[in-house]
């Protein structure tokens, strides 16, 4: 059992998932059963983090073969339509791509069970990378008893055990690790909400903090690390990563608190030569001033609002795959 | 006109504020009889400010001689029951100390109103203050036409135009600078409540981002300069502001973009050598998680939860002070 279950496919149908934005108040289950649906959902974050992206992804073309036909042309619509419905995470247009590619070799009638085929192989496969991920990232922290984290990579994020959540649930079960820090992750709080509840359901001691806070605590000496997923990593190492994250890989830098990057090798990008090429999603400004119901800020407030930001790799002191951790200079294998 | 008013002395008989918890969704008016009233709205934040805490001292022995009467015993237990109400702001404890050793070189019977008539004095020094130090400042942020500020330093902070927040609005009349970014400043969300509130008042040009979007607003170039007050200035120019400055000044520090930090000279404190011996105060877990009636994190969450962090001399390019700009190495005259 890895916890709990963001998404689960139900064969040639529908595809029922948790509403993220709900939690951790609520619990509900929303069923998606065409491809504007998987749309709203991945854009208005129900389903969120770049693994699940790539789940979502190869999910929706499913669907979509299902639902509009395996023509193409359908599928090529299908592609680009879901695959663009947020910019930043690699893993959601690169799936699609695939799952494209996939049906494509197939006759026109045998593609839509080819693609909920591969789609429940891609469930498969993030549960099994994100133990392997797991247990190569424990021994990278294996020297940090403590360990500061960012937004949510958990199981609501992969579908697994997590990226870097996955890295600190196998330290903690390893006896490694005895706490973790996590930041409420501003502006849409997956770190508060959806962290923290994923850390207090495992039985791992977690303290949360304001994103103000992180630099404070960096300097106090309680975190031996710093470890986050990532959105795309560039072929140089660079990683886009929920917003926040830059600023904490310069303040860990300054007191030598190495970060790590845990992400499946389908994050890496590396038709991206560094992190100026990737793509950054801006989000509404009213997700910042206020959340859910309540506003804080006046009326008509004007917000910067990146949802991520690039980390230059002279800041990363390793990239966790599934496969092996990356130390710099960073090079990868063609992916 | 400065603006606001956050305080009002009604001579000999009470204290009217601004209740600052509520704002920006509503404006009322609190009325503080006595020093338990007084000691209430300094801890709960309903006025805050390292200046206009040193207001709250000054007027809250004055409130005392009033009302517990003026022997020296009972205005030393009140200079301590209210200089320790918060324990960072080293203006508290000092306009205290300050208004303790006034009233004690009078007779007992003249106490009440010199104190009155010494609060009086200090709410007016503010505001010549802040003038003073807003014309230093606006020379200092000259060539910048946009900068960041953090947590609210305007009129709300101080009863005069306020600190870093002065020295905006000064820059903002010359015409030098065009624009003023904001961070929202959890957990108490100061930025994105008070001060985007003070420049929509004034007809800044103004944008809010979430604190994690800082570091990002820095790596874009579209600042020239962050500008913050403080709350304590060790001797050797080490500074502690609201959490989440220490963040902004080392990833500042690695974009070449100068951290700028307003505070009259009473925020100077040279019995303290350097940040080490600066207290810093911890608020309680359920201000981070949620806001207002607000939950986010799931109940019982644990939280780090300081509400001061420290910047080392070596970050800050200038301090602003209403007498002169001291630039490092920091030496600062006895006060």
């Amino acid at each position: 059992m890895e916890g709990v279950v963001p998404i689960r496919l139900v064969a040639g149908r529908e595809i029922d998932i948790l509403d993220q934005t709900l939690l951790p108040g609520e619990e509900r289950q929303i069923t998606l059963r065409d491809v504007d649906g998987v749309v709203e959902a991945i854009q208005r974050l129900r389903v969120r983090g770049a693994p699940l992206l790539g789940v979502m992804g190869a999910a929706g073309m499913a669907l979509a073969a299902y639902t509009l036909g395996a023509a193409e042309k359908r599928l090529r619509v299908a592609a680009t339509t879901i695959g663009r419905a947020r910019p930043t995470a690699v893993d959601l247009s690169r799936a699609c791509d695939d799952a494209l590619g996939l049906a494509l070799k197939e006759q026109e009638v045998a593609r839509p069970k080819a693609l909920w085929r591969h789609a429940e192989n891609y469930v498969a496969r993030r549960i099994l990378e994100d133990r392997a991920m797991g247990a190569l990232g424990a021994d990278v922290i294996a020297d940090a008893s403590a360990v500061l984290t960012h937004c949510n990579t958990g199981a609501l994020a992969t579908g697994g055990i997590g990226t870097a959540l996955g890295v600190i649930r196998a330290a903690w079960e390893r006896g490694t690790l005895t706490h973790c820090y996590a930041t409420e992750t501003r502006p849409l709080l997956q770190g508060a909400r959806l962290t923290m509840w994923e850390l207090a359901a495992l039985g791992i001691p977690a303290t949360l903090l304001p994103d103000t806070a992180s630099a404070a605590l960096i300097a106090s000496g309680r975190v031996g690390a710093v470890i986050t997923g990532a959105d795309r990593i560039a072929a140089n190492g660079d990683t886009a990563n929920k917003v926040g994250t830059y600023g904490l890989a310069v303040v860990a830098a300054r007191h030598g608190v190495p970060l790590y990057i845990a992400a499946p090798t389908s994050t890496i990008d590396i038709g991206c030569a560094s992190g100026s090429g990737i793509p950054i999603e801006y989000r509404a400004a009213g997700e910042v001033g206020g959340f859910g119901g309540a506003r804080w800020a006046p009326a008509g407030t004007d917000a910067f609002n990146p949802a991520f930001d690039v980390t230059p790799a002279e800041l990363i002191a390793a990239i966790i795959t599934e496969d092996k951790v990356y130390r710099p200079p960073f090079e990868f294998a063609g992916n």
